[in-house]
């Protein structure tokens, strides 16, 4: 058992206030240009001077970089529920080091990166917050953290990295006993690694960046990278059912945990051995996946582990139209093995990532080349239909020899044209700098968030166009300023469907109340998801947000069977994050 | 909705007292050798003349042809517990050719292929079996037998194929209500095919046979091929959580099954649409993976097709050494691609299959062949130490070829020899008729079955040499006769370890109560898998043969999970199979 984690250096502390770390953030440089700031990204430090106009052309809006909705952070905090012997009791537990009550890391804990969050602790009011924030640093600490909330009525929310998009982490504001927000990022060891089954037991606080470096070293990897897979935890991925980018070839988080350790309000589920696959029954830890707080705490899983893979290499693929890259997609995931990820953007989409080109050599060499593709080789792609897939392979040298040489094969087929490893890295990098525009944008105005659903292949295409259509019908019909941003992505490729991940967004300004006009159309966007066949989501999870759509997915016996068995396992409700509408008590 | 099924014809009849179709059984010809009787399977009619020569050898034992243990079958049948208000009850569910109350029938609903169950029924006693037989034709006749159930005061028990070796269809000596099972058989209809997204919705009660001709017929297959497959249904396959022979290209029943239709006390469990993958919170679903008829009935499910695949072939590999064998294994599954299916025998279960050979000229071949192995080309592989290997090769020529050059490369390494399509086809085609020789062998005084476990790669070859040992010691100490049959073979690989299947037998004459006797050293050898880091099983399940040993691999929170989840969703116990210990009533 490897000794405590040292504790975080400062130039890994995250922002309370916006996403991610506290060295990046977009800002406007002296030329009036979009810049990122710091320099842990490859975009960092960059002017990307098309960014703004581009904006301005999208959204027929005059967004202006000196006209800033200047956020009121922290609005205010409730003040803690938390009573004198509540505080003794956690003191019997942990030291005084793992109890926090300051206002603004309370208010941290209590909500993840949905836009109504984060516009609410900018410039509205977030509610009930945890009272407290304890750090176990232990399983059995954890445990205990349970007696105390029985013994004190409070109720317990496990926090991991806190970047959930589905109001997993908000309080109810109806909730009158202390709220105990149980942050587990001290519980972040590799316990062991066993290299001749491929195996790691690793500690649920444990953050993704942390697990790829810490197995790095030994040569392994776990291959699950989720887009926030800088901030979130292995416990986090259990608990929301997480996806990874490059699930392909390393599988989803229920493919790579093969053990959990769970504290409930019953005790520690835990087991003897770890099989690779077994019949023992029902599984109870499978219920785990997806419990999203309500049923327990994961404190330590046994995750299936991989060799760095021999070769690492990106691709990128131009098709004439976003039909025809997702016929591509469904023959490459009919005829071959696809790489470790495969990505179809929409021309909107496309367009958005060249607007993120920074002011460069580069920048004028794939311009020459774009003009190149029109002019000459393929007169027939249209700027304003054209779409881009980008790839990442992973394996052998033969391995991805192999899925090279199928993919471009089948892309062709379908008018695609292959447009080099560059394109499709910087893709992927976009990924992690991407996530800090949003907040960003806020400052001008502008409010935007992602959601995503699963859906079988043959509902895929006009899921995407119905969405597209309903958002901009109904952005038209309120008469709101401009147009709205929004566009679709293929993230996901399995044998009966896919992951479907859109962006929306728009401009504000004049309206006091965007976040609700925002709730209010992704809402008739997941209604159209839902009338197209889509999943309620993919990955995301319900959390608060989804929750009123669950009866429209599972009948009635299905839903009263989860309140009963929330009931059964947790009678007097000590995990009360109250997601899935498990908020009975 | 396609319409009723047809009533089956009379040569797919099944036996009551054994094993498998009414048409096939083992005998012994007029040459005194043993032979194989009907047409059905490749051996079917021919004499085996060395196999009742080495069953004495192996066994130490003279077993005589002519010295047969009669079966009394069928023993002792128990009076139906039946009021006249149930039955009454029922015809107002069903129509009167869906009831039956049939002693034999009865007895055949009230268990499965333990070897106790099998010795009770012909030598013994069962003990209380069903009193009524319902044939339901719908998800609504399901539906309407659990309010029968309720309002009558009795309990349900799912049937399937009747294949299980676990004692899941045993049913409580104690239990005063009346045991309606309900046999799902007449619910086997293919609901639809989606071509588009390969998928098809399957009626619970179709038997794997039925399944896998009716979608070859749309040149489709759902790749799952369970040992029991003629006879056992989706419905079987889902309860038990089941493991197909071919999983590494079609994978295990949890990873084909998408989607679950399921009768409970509460109503029916369903969804609106069928994801390719999503994350909607708890997944109630994935409990009755295993459930083993305590939480409901399955009626329907959702299941991924393939297309028949462009190439079958097999393969075999003979190798001087369990040992050598097991390390290319190892090798295989980390280095490459494994076809379909890799199993890999030890040397008494080749010799077994060697016994098997019909007296032909194909027998004279492979003599030769294999005397020319031993004597000239590879001098170091023994007689008494030589294993097999046998191999399902399945997909598009082009990943056939390069599974079999990545894989007979890697046994070359390891000292193996390419031993031919002919042996391995044979092998496999071997798994269905084999099947019959249990019943065979307890005419003459031989009791016999198998179990499995499934155990990481490091602890596998102590478990195989540990469990073989303490029974042979075991069996030994109770100077029980002759000496026992105890053979191991390797059937599946995962990346994290395999699954480890065993056959025990041994001959009983003089012995009043061979089944106990056997139950106490199966006992023994589940004692030291567990005590190797083997699971409870891999695919067989708990029932009610294992449920004493789920405190040991489970903490007392688990177990106490389970037991609150059973009393939470079906507090009247209406779904009393009572296995896992959940007989809580």
């Amino acid at each position: 058992m490897p000794g405590p984690p040292p504790p975080l250096p400062e130039s890994e502390a995250e922002s309370l206030d916006v996403w991610g770390f506290r060295d990046t953030h977009f800002d406007i440089s002296e030329n009036g240009h979009v810049i990122i700031r710091g320099n842990r990204y490859e975009l960092s430090g960059k002017e990307l001077p098309r960014f703004l106009p581009w904006v301005r052309e999208v959204l027929e809006t005059d967004v202006n970089a000196k006209d800033v909705h200047r956020p009121q952070y922290p609005t205010a905090i409730a003040e803690p529920v938390l009573s004198e012997g509540l505080l003794a009791a956690l003191r019997t537990v942990v030291s005084d080091t793992q109890i926090e009550t300051n206002g603004e890391v309370r208010m941290r804990h209590g909500h993840g990166h949905t836009q109504e969050e984060m516009f609410s602790i900018k410039y509205a009011h977030l509610g009930r917050i945890p009272d407290v924030v304890v750090y176990p640093e232990s399983e059995e600490e954890v445990a205990k953290l349970v007696e105390v909330a029985k013994q004190q009525n409070a109720t317990l929310v496990p926090y991991g990295g806190g970047t959930n998009v589905t109001d997993a982490l908000r309080c109810f504001p109806s909730e009158q006993r202390s709220i105990i927000s149980v942050d587990m990022r001290r519980l972040n060891r590799v316990l062991w690694i066993d290299r001749t089954n491929m195996l790691a037991c690793i500690q649920a606080g444990a953050v993704g960046r942390h697990i790829m470096a810490e197995l790095k070293k030994h040569g392994l990897t776990m291959g699950h990278e989720p887009d926030s897979v800088e901030f979130s935890t292995l416990g986090g991925w259990i608990a929301t059912n997480a996806s990874g980018m490059k699930k392909n070839r390393y599988g989803n988080i229920e493919d790579l945990v093969l053990d959990v350790n769970v504290v409930t309000a019953g005790g520690t589920l835990e087991r003897s051995s770890c099989s690779p696959r077994e019949s023992v029954g029902m599984d109870l830890r499978r219920l785990i996946f997806g419990s999203e707080g309500t049923l327990g705490i994961v404190t330590s899983a046994v995750v299936k582990v991989f060799s760095l893979p021999e070769v690492q290499e990106y691709g990128s693929v131009l098709f004439p139209s976003f039909e025809q890259g997702f016929k591509f997609m469904y023959d490459l995931m009919r005829e071959a093995s696809p790489p470790a990820s495969v990505r179809l953007v929409d021309n909107l989409q496309f367009q958005f990532g060249l607007a993120l080109k920074p002011k460069s050599t580069a920048m004028g060499k794939f311009k020459s080349r774009l003009e190149r593709f029109f002019v000459t080789k393929i007169k027939g792609f249209a700027g304003e239909k054209m779409v881009a897939c980008t790839l990442v392979f992973e394996g052998s040298r033969s391995e991805v020899d192999q899925q090279q040489r199928d993919l471009y094969r089948i892309a062709a087929r379908h008018g695609g044209m292959k447009a080099g490893g560059e394109n499709g890295r910087r893709g992927y990098q976009l990924t992690y700098s991407i996530a800090y525009i949003r907040d960003f944008l806020m400052n001008y105005y502008i409010i935007a968030e992602s959601f995503e659903t699963s859906v079988a292949w043959s509902d895929a295409m006009a899921l995407c166009t119905n969405v597209k259509r309903r958002l901009l019908d109904e952005y038209a019909r309120r008469k709101l300023p401009g147009k709205p941003f929004v566009t679709a992505r293929v993230t996901q490729l399995y044998r009966t469907g896919v992951c479907i991940y859109f962006y929306f967004g728009f401009y504000y300004k004049g309206i006091s109340n965007p976040q609700e006009i925002y709730l209010d159309l992704e809402n008739i966007a997941r209604d159209e998801i839902l009338k197209c066949g889509g999943s309620l989501s993919h990955h995301h999870g319900v959390g608060k947000l989804r929750q009123a759509y669950l009866p429209r997915i599972m009948s009635p016996a299905a839903l009263q069977w989860k309140r009963d068995l929330k009931k059964s396992l947790d009678p007097a409700n000590l995990f009360g994050a109250g997601n899935q509408d498990l908020d009975s008590q």
